[in-house]
């Protein structure tokens, strides 16, 4: 049988939308999804879930009510459940998002311009 | 409140141990956990849960019953539950892993000079 890692850096060449998660793998109930990012996000949050950051380039910031973290390039950071945060990035950024399928990107807020479709595979 | 992201690659300058997995992050009941590998590891499964393998740095190679994966820096290769395999690096790489807490690194098999303890951050 053949078997196919999947080079990250060639997915992120395949799509230029951004604040769009697309799936690149899955492993049991998660996904690992990639996006673009530029800009500010809403706040929201995930009340079931811990979401996962990895940030492939570029640099980003994760606001939080009472603080803010930067995550730069080969930087993982994992926003814990139920916690209100806004991420942003002040340039184009490349990132790498890990959580259970199923999860909103926009979390508790309807927000139809921003409520992007989930299991979207590249 | 100060958050902190983790550095990948600063991480693994914390140690020399091959074949010992370190947690650097959790996720809900998931952890990372970054490992230096060079030779060949045994053949093992795992039956409960799928097992995300990510390279870092180097390229290893994962061999099955029936076939072969070759995954190299910046891939991602996602084990499926149960399925035997065995990995393995010509040069010493890099490696992070993504799967439940509990889970032991020589899954079926009992070795104990390979057996890594669980649990240990770094």
């Amino acid at each position: 049988m053949n078997y196919y890692p999947t080079n990250i850096n060639n997915k992120f060449e395949l799509f230029s939308e951004q604040w769009q998660p697309k799936v690149i793998a899955t492993m049991n109930d998660y996904e690992f999804k990639i996006a673009k990012i530029e800009g500010e996000f809403i706040w929201h949050s995930h009340k079931e879930t811990d979401e996962t950051f990895i940030v492939i380039k570029g640099e980003i910031e994760i606001e939080f009510r009472d603080g803010i973290v930067k995550v730069k390039e080969g930087e993982i950071f994992v926003v814990p459940a139920g916690v209100e945060h806004k991420p942003m990035s002040k340039k184009e950024s490349q990132i790498m998002l890990i959580e259970p399928k199923g999860v909103i990107n926009t979390g508790n807020i309807d927000s139809n311009n921003l409520t992007a479709k989930n299991d979207v595979w590249i």
